[in-house]
């Protein structure tokens, strides 16, 4: 049987834990993809307030179930709660994946930013010793130019606006280019001189702020003079498929990458984290995306 | 979508806990019976450690599973973890099913001797008024006698050896028969004499003890002269379909009630405890039993 009459006494649980989830892609995605694969497990969703994280959590590693997804708001509330944190997710001071060994050792990691350079890489550009220009220093922003100098950039402009994130931000860029080498720096993104000055000189340009997001699709934060010949532009925002920052780029005739595959390529990486094989990644495209 | 594909993340989690689990025949029945009746739930296993129960109990109620079943070695240890517990339960000192409730309060059950008595009345045999004999005082015969008491019959008689469980077992019968009304005895099952005199006096009599269940076929507590005419006799053991005991009561002519549909009717209450609704009985039966 195919259906969840297939589900035995021996099917492991898989799921997402934050609030709200009720329309996270995420089930259909895993579920897919674990029938597609013969994976005896089930992906749920589990809508768990912050005072109830901890039971939660401990339960799950009792419950013997093979790794969880982690959102909004336990990204970084999970961390202190499991036995090992990866490199990434302890610098983006977030965790959205946790792997749950079956001795019940837990580790954390984070695949939003691995999630996009892998999306950037299946359109044909690899970070490594690019100029990447970040646009936004929160939860997206961080673990893209976390992600971008762990996986060798040659150097990394972060810009966002000077609120309470700022000072984090440059604190999170000193630790990232600390551990890897790399120079990761944050800017005001009121200076739109420099701005432009960096995305200039840039091989990638990822914007990971939330302008040009649905309803505000006829916005964007570079115009047509911010973006240099041949440059790579990414989008981390994925709804609409193709933001205005896109279309520009496209219409100058630069490569663009649109922000939809990366939420594709987290669940592969997840996937991969959890049972140590890939998901068959253009099945579930054409399934779900 | 009909498979693991259709679950979403609204989909609520229902469960067995308890070790072991994964031979049991739950996850099956009522993942088959939701997607039969349309209820977005699923229903998985998980092998619990004694010291892990209250972790998971209480995470259970935070996921917002709907409820879940409890089996060894849970059943009485759920007792105090929960806000309320059903008069049967309590008396059999045994719960094996949840309900959680949208506030998150939780409700303890026990199907067991509903189920065994559901399956009786299916055959047609309602024990309202009847003069029952139970062999066997252990974790079935306590939900046989106590329902049984609670459901109306005339009076019980319970059969017992004369091991550690006997004087627990009258202390329950004690208070059965306070709170029902209904005579409860506990017998000593050497006492074979008067073994025979109350089954000759029976309407109904059920077997609860292990005696004929696989690979012991060939084994019954009763002989032909146990078994009064027209009297109704019914085995909880369910594997083999049909006891020695049922063989010997039908070929007397006797009407038998074999335990498969124990199961049955114990997971068609549990649906109504958890969603107010009847499964669709005779479709699972045809699918599974």
């Amino acid at each position: 049987m195919d259906g969840i009459e297939r589900i035995t006494g021996a099917t492991k649980l898989a799921c997402l834990i934050g609030s709200p989830v009720a329309h996270s892609a995420s089930p259909r995605m895993h579920n897919a993809s674990f029938a597609r694969m013969g994976v005896d497990a089930v992906y749920l969703a589990f809508d768990i307030a912050p005072e109830e994280l901890e039971t939660v959590a401990a339960a799950l590693v009792r419950m013997k179930a093979i790794g969880y997804n982690v959102t909004m708001p336990h990204k970084a509330a999970i961390l202190p709660l499991l036995d090992e944190v990866s490199d990434a997710a302890r610098l983006m001071g977030a965790v959205n994946t946790v792997k749950i060994e079956p001795d019940g050792r837990t580790s954390g990691h984070n695949t939003d930013g691995a999630g996009f350079m892998r999306n950037l890489a299946e359109h044909g550009c690899e970070v490594e010793g690019k100029r990447v220009v970040v646009l936004g220093a929160g939860g997206a922003g961080s673990a893209l130019f976390v992600q971008a100098a762990l996986d060798g950039a040659a150097c990394v402009d972060v810009f966002n606006s000077r609120s309470p994130r700022f000072a984090p931000a440059e604190e999170r860029a000193a630790k990232t280019s600390a551990l890897s080498g790399c120079p990761v720096a944050v800017h005001d993104l009121a200076d739109r001189a420099l701005l432009r000055e960096r995305c200039l000189q840039a091989d990638v340009i990822a914007n990971a702020t939330s302008v040009g997001m649905s309803p505000h699709e006829d916005e964007s934060l570079l115009d047509e003079g911010f973006i240099p010949r041949g440059a790579w532009v990414a989008d981390a925002v994925y709804n609409p498929r193709e933001t205005k920052l896109l279309r520009t780029a496209k219409a100058l005739g630069n490569p663009t990458v649109p922000g939809i595959g990366m939420i594709l390529w987290q669940g592969a990486i997840a996937e991969e984290i959890w049972l140590g094989r890939s998901m068959d990644v253009d099945y579930i495209r054409n399934l779900l995306f």
